[in-house]
């Protein structure tokens, strides 16, 4: 039978009230009560999910995917260590800034509260439903998972344990509701439920960003695609340039912080260029060369080395490809990365403060780097404690969100019967 | 011939690169220049206005909106007085925060950029060209603006104002460009403007707040509508309170944080509602009282007083009216608040520390006030200097939203040569 999602909008946002008001100990008790259940009765979440292992072997699913959405007790334990952290976290709600008292005597501050109800939709990976479920009850909101239904049942253990972990901590089940119902027609009803859900978190690729932001009533967070550029210049040191490429291409290649382009500039295309390839090759890189970077790359062009393709410069790679361009001014790498870029990261190499400070202030990406590699852009890295998605939007949050992006404030007031004069 | 909206979003977007990275100098320029064309160079503004006033006059628009569409030299030169005090104020582009250096030595801070392109759309009043114009460039952000079809000749005359003082400071013309078109389609084309148009903020009633959010593709700042309450405790300071709420009512009924419905402690009704109906209707309020309420007021009900109907609680009543309600109990007057409360602005009046602390925890309203009047719900008045509109969602911003609510952020970071471990 279809999943009412109305009634689901109407019980997160009745739950989310109570949520709003949980002390800090209560919500980290359930939080804690997540991890031992994890930790110690997880036979049943071991058992669901060889269930949506088995359905995807069956169904001839790639070993990538199929590992996944492999739970195992090492991953449950790493997801179980996760939430511990969070516990550790601060809890940004009821934090007070911005205080003043005004000339009149009002005395006012704004004050963190939750956003209230988040719609989270994402793909295979099961252990999204643990780590949004915690950073959800630990910001005070509530929220409605919509999981890949190659997961379905291994989702479905894993909110159960949400459950237990909520009930004993004397919290609202309904603080975290699962849409148990595979039907795609659930997704369009979901960004529709304006009225009881404040936020939407897609978490995957453009595709179901771009489905999100166009059926969607409500604020979507777009993000989670990133063509990531670095610009070399003359002025860099060469050797630990080179260095940071490699590890902006190569540390973890499927995600939305890796590089996809590397702009040289003319001065050191002739020295530098080789070195990249020679350098990332080795760790099975292969590259994509505009023509203005092939006549530096000798002829014949080494085997790792193709013409680049009208679209290359705008694919994220997602893999160990690499672009190659050479520009011949700051002007004109710029120019390339507000055309190209999809305003993840991008950063300079160089030693003129000038052009950093330049690169600085004209990039347009949600974050920006000098001689440092775009795989930092993340939230614990960025000393956020954890994160539930990277923004590429302008409103609300940018880059890596962590607990305080998960909050709204309100504006507080006191007076002694204050009148507006 | 219709204007091209595609081509506005274009424009604004390619001037929003340039003015973004204008110095606060000559930014600040551009609105001084603006305001001495208004001071002194006024006459075709005048003029324009005067076309508008009687074709208004002709198509037998009430008095009262003929007034706020009425520009006269002492009304100017109120509107080039704002523009000086947004001069004054700091500019928030480039300002660094959160500033920090990583364990591993990366140095990161979030530093204060534009929004990009901001949609604005509005009804009748033509200050609001001249004060949205001045917030955009003060805080580097374009600005495409659709005013009412009854100002157009007076909008047409002040944008080109704008113009002249936007070249007269080296600034792109394009920085604010106007829809010089009264065809109700290039709304609907506006909010389509996703690729260009960062922000939408309607300034109007709640139908064009609604409209917007039904209809864009583009964030909305929903706001302007509030029904405002006050909730009177026995424990309250009687005599003051009253004057608070006539404050709150009387001030300036027509505006989004004048109280809509007094809620009163029943414990206190016998005494107080008569003494606020007494002391309100000297100056023309009048009442409409719950039938919980209506015991309290006499037999004869006073003139001023009626039963209230089915949708008086839900109305913002923008006029001299007022709501009067008992309630039993504090959860009480949260659960009318929670159902009936636009999540404006509203307030409790008490001498209860425990009650006035769960007041502003557990209203979930952008502004919540202990002892002090609904009308202080304002951007001048909570020290952000200028006010661009007052939000009542929950994404970005809350409340008034002043110049730093019309920007975001950019993470940036430098290393040396640093790459992730």
């Amino acid at each position: 039978m279809a999943v009412d999602m109305t009634d689901l909008g109407k019980r997160t946002k009745a739950a989310a009230k109570i949520l709003a008001k949980a002390p800090t100990d209560q919500k980290n008790k359930a939080l804690l009560g997540l991890a031992g259940i994890l930790g110690k009765d997880r036979q049943p979440i071991l058992d669901a999910n060889a269930g949506d292992v088995s359905a995807a072997g069956a169904a001839g699913l790639a070993p990538g995917l199929i590992d996944r959405l492999t739970l195992t007790p090492a991953r449950l334990d790493g997801i179980a260590a996760d939430l511990r952290k969070v516990i550790d976290l601060p809890d940004p709600v009821g934090e007070r800034y911005d205080e003043s008292t005004r000339p009149n005597g009002l005395h006012l501050w704004r004050q963190r509260v939750p956003l209230g109800v988040l719609g989270v939709i994402y793909e295979s990976r099961p252990n999204v439903t643990v780590d949004v479920a915690g950073l959800a009850i630990k910001t005070g909101n509530a929220a409605i998972l919509r999981g890949g239904s190659e997961t379905i049942h291994s989702n479905r253990a894993l909110v159960a344990a949400v459950h237990t972990a909520l009930r004993a901590a004397d919290l609202p089940e309904d603080s975290v509701l699962f849409v148990d119902d595979p039907d795609r027609a659930r997704v369009t009803e979901l960004l529709a439920l304006d009225e009881w859900v404040d936020m939407i978190i897609p978490r995957g690729g453009g595709s179901l960003h771009r489905f999100c932001r166009e059926h969607s009533r409500i604020s979507v967070i777009t993000g989670g695609v990133g063509i990531c550029h670095l610009y070399v210049e003359q002025s860099a040191d060469q050797t630990r340039s080179i260095e940071v490429i490699h590890n902006a291409k190569t540390k973890r290649p499927s995600v939305c912080n890796a590089l996809d382009t590397v702009l040289v500039e003319r001065a050191a295309a002739a020295e530098f260029l080789p070195m990249v390839v020679a350098r990332l090759e080795k760790d099975g890189v292969t590259f994509r060369a505009h023509e203005n970077a092939l006549p530096f790359l000798g002829n014949p062009l080494p085997a790792s080395v193709q013409a680049a393709g009208p679209e290359d410069f705008d694919t994220e790679w997602m893999a160990l490809i690499l672009g190659l361009k050479v520009v011949d001014t700051l002007e004109e790498a710029i120019e390339h990365i507000a055309l190209h870029s999809q305003n993840h990261s991008d950063g300079i190499l160089t030693e003129n403060r000038d052009h950093a400070a330049r690169f600085l202030a004209e990039v347009d990406s949600a974050a920006v780097y000098v001689n440092a590699s775009t795989h930092f852009t993340d939230g614990a890295q960025f000393g956020l404690g954890a994160e539930v998605a990277i923004s590429t939007q302008r409103l609300h949050a940018r880059g890596p969100m962590g607990l305080r992006e998960l909050t709204t404030y309100k504006w507080a007031a006191e007076g002694d019967y204050l009148i507006r004069a």
